[in-house]
């Protein structure tokens, strides 16, 4: 396949998952995804089926792009508990009173999870790999002194898995960076 | 106005209320409401105007259902730590496998506030009732000596706040009680 051809569909994605994440699924109409894309309707169905199937792309999309903020985060610093902390200070330091979408799979969550299994099951997947993730930090960050041995690495990673959550949630309904902050801090002295 | 007109109103916005919560905004249709309520169009439209305004009288009617059961925790206790611990227990007492709605406050939040400002300013006076009622339930637990004066009670509160709806989102993705049991107690273990 030629590389651009390559390159129009990751940038048709990045366009169509900024959109869903935005609008949510429901709210986004075809003819919003004809206009975000500049395709046509019959190539959007030929290339990736139905709005629906669409929104499947646009999750596993987003969650690559996830991954990879944590990888470019883990290259940044030999601290496992700073990677942490790092992933913390994002959702404060980029926030503006202007736009708060929050999470795109937190708002996915509330918005679909009642109703969708295979979306159930995707965001269970989803919330297995990220506490595998801080499972393996807070052992690394214990290993190096950084945390205490004492805390139970699984708990601690299930906890920082949903306190990450409702940052996201709470950073949209109220957008000042002091608060968001005061609250990571607050969530982040359990390592301390 | 007749007391049946008022007891039916009550039912009519608790089915609303529930459609809404478990659906979201957008997925409910004006079909949906009047399957749910038994009314037909011209009269939801007479009595609640259109969908939209129906969902803002299912927000406040949520919002007073919540009130009514803090509420109740108070009067159940004595002890203003038992009542935080309450709330937090409640999201993990009542989870079961088959159905989990998480919060409709916060299901509206990511669904709705990125695009409407009414909301938005709804969901950030719902939060700051929430903060003050932390905030107050932390600052009595100090004078009793429950909770280290130590600790800054707006702060705490933010934090517990942001902590709820995370658990919230989280026993959506995740409904194994142990899993959100063990995220509630190392989210209070702050007041310890």
């Amino acid at each position: 396949m030629p590389k651009s051809v390559l390159f129009d569909k990751e940038d048709i994605l990045n366009k169509v998952t900024n959109l869903f994440w935005e609008k949510g699924y429901h709210a986004t109409s075809m003819q919003d995804l004809v206009d975000v894309t500049g395709l046509n309707r019959s190539s959007i169905y030929n290339t990736y089926g139905d709005k629906y199937n669409l929104f499947i792309e646009a999750l596993k999309h987003y969650q690559l792009y996830q991954n990879e903020l944590l990888a470019q985060a883990k290259k940044s610093s030999n601290s496992p508990k700073e990677v942490i902390i790092q992933l913390f200070n994002s959702t404060w330091e980029k926030l503006n009173d202007a736009n708060s979408k929050g999470c795109f799979l937190s708002n996915c969550a509330t918005e679909m999870s009642n109703a969708d299994p295979q979306i159930k099951d995707f965001l269970l997947d989803n919330k297995t790999q990220m506490v595998t993730i801080f499972n393996l930090l807070i052992e690394a960050a214990q290993a190096m002194g950084e945390v205490s041995e004492e805390k139970d690495p699984e708990l601690v990673a299930n906890y920082l898995f949903s306190s990450l959550q409702g940052i996201r949630v709470t950073s949209m309904i109220d957008t000042n960076p002091k608060h968001i902050k005061g609250i990571a801090e607050q969530t982040l002295s359990v390592l301390n």
